[in-house]
């Protein structure tokens, strides 16, 4: 057997039971999404990641709803399924309405063609750039 | 010689031209970037990407601002030297404060980061999310 | 019909069964996994592939468990799913421990994070470096 | 120092001298390039690589401009500038025009733009592909 | 509810169902892929992707199998599933037989290989390529 | 201007500062590398991204060098030129020799090459490997 396994609060052991805990009064939620239960496997991996992304996301200079847009954009461009599923969720929640969507995956796609073009030919960096 | 030459305004075709008209007169500058100037060796290209560009990134459900940082975060997780160098400065002049750079580097850093334990642990999609 | 489809044992080419017999003999496996199956139908790159890799993961200055490790960590990057599967077992069956594929995963992460912050801010190369 | 060392013929063992012989000889050209003389650090590698290119890239059911065209497109979209300049040159040695480098780029920025467009719009593959 | 929804021609608006019409018979094809009936939940983004895509994909320098073995290069390197199921069907419908196919996948696979030999050796770029 | 700008020790915060110096004395080294005096332009993203990179980079189940051939490994997929050169430094500082070397980047070439392979092929998982 190779598949990872999913941690379950109930067989979780404390210091993963307490991160499991504060995400959810964070995050104000019944309970945490898979990405957790199956990270929990390496409890520091975790505890790690789990202060990052709360420092991270916070809100700062730029508000939650654009972090999980540009969060969006790179799982988009990654093409990490799970992401992409999670963090479109994540953001529709933040306030993301289907126009601001159908904007956000326009600017995506239009990124991900033009730095093929600049790649493709060759682009010298302008002066006014450096 | 293999390297593409940039199309300067003075010997440019009327088509080119044109376009390059429109290009000062929308985003207000002197000079087109060298981005233009390369793309426009295949004229049908130059006028394609940015008739797009024009639609894509005018203020709409999402501003400007948001629009550019959006273009930086595709531009980092893709390497394109080239468009990190040339939408950081667009974000600038949009309005990027340092400390919004800082906050934008961190989320486009978690998320390329958060993307691969997703990958990497194999995470099935929760059914909230599909 | 567009989907590709898998060459089985019975119904394989002469040199097609050949090859799946070096490889079953080599691994000490029963059967070829479906990566080989699917490739088979274009026999020269079966040929190609399998001498390569048989090159490459056997046991010299790094040892086969540690070229599976980078196998992994490789795939989590390129975002392939059937790759992380397979690889992962196969670094399962060469030693890798639950605590390994923990650190394993979160040097993998935490690469994905810097290579982005390394690429945003521009970072230029130490002279020591060079 | 860190930096990796080029191989030159006068000072190479005679399996790489032999190897860059047959280069010269397969491709008409008095010299190899840079990236021959790279790998030969590590003569293993250079022998494989050789001989899997040499195999691969020869007339087929593919000419051999159609594979540089391919080459340049996997190069511009993984953003290695080494191979985009070595395989632009290549593809115009074998036949390429302006106008074929030209509506290249446009396929391959739009191949690159649809990808992302498909993964975030999360599209599910139609019976008739599967 | 997260997961974006087709739009089917019998319920999309007059802009939508007009583009599906054009769609229907420039490919001479029954119906959209659901690619197109995703992307239309944001008809400007449904309106200049096929106005793209139909110019860039007519024949020209470079004859229509071409331009989809090159379309199946970029997204395979992308790992986007739905476009290599998709483009790999029209490839096919565009002529590419079962050995081109052979083809194409070992120079997709031997420049992703070599690309980052190119890279990991920090092989200079050669000067007859500047 | 828009070129970010290094944080050198003499005219940097006191909680730079700090981190500075744990870095020197964890590494042993005389100065930070530019990858540090760059993302200090962002005090809480150097404090993070030093105080997550000094765990995961610790001796565990994985030794140092291991994991420094992870990052290399990672660093050459995602071709970020920066990290290429500075973890390829680390990793010789750790042992290791220009043979582990050419095989490393043997794995890492090889691992490209068949992930496009079963991504182009679209081989489905083994049922022994879920």
């Amino acid at each position: 057997m190779t598949q990872s396994n999913p941690v379950d609060y109930p067989t979780a052991p404390p210091e993963v039971q307490s991160i499991y805990d504060d995400i959810k009064q964070t995050r104000q939620v019944d309970d945490v999404n898979n990405f957790w239960k199956y990270i929990a496997q390496h409890p520091p991996t975790l505890a790690r990641t789990w202060d990052s992304l709360k420092e991270v996301m916070q809100p700062g200079a730029l508000d939650p709803l654009i972090k999980e847009l540009l969060y969006v954009a790179v799982s988009v461009t990654n093409n990490c399924g799970y992401c992409v599923a999670s963090h479109t969720a994540a953001a529709r929640k933040a306030g993301m309405t289907d126009e601001m969507f159908g904007e956000l995956m326009a600017v995506v796609g239009m990124a991900n063609e033009t730095n093929r073009l600049a790649i493709g030919y060759r682009v010298p960096i302008d002066p006014a750039f450096e």
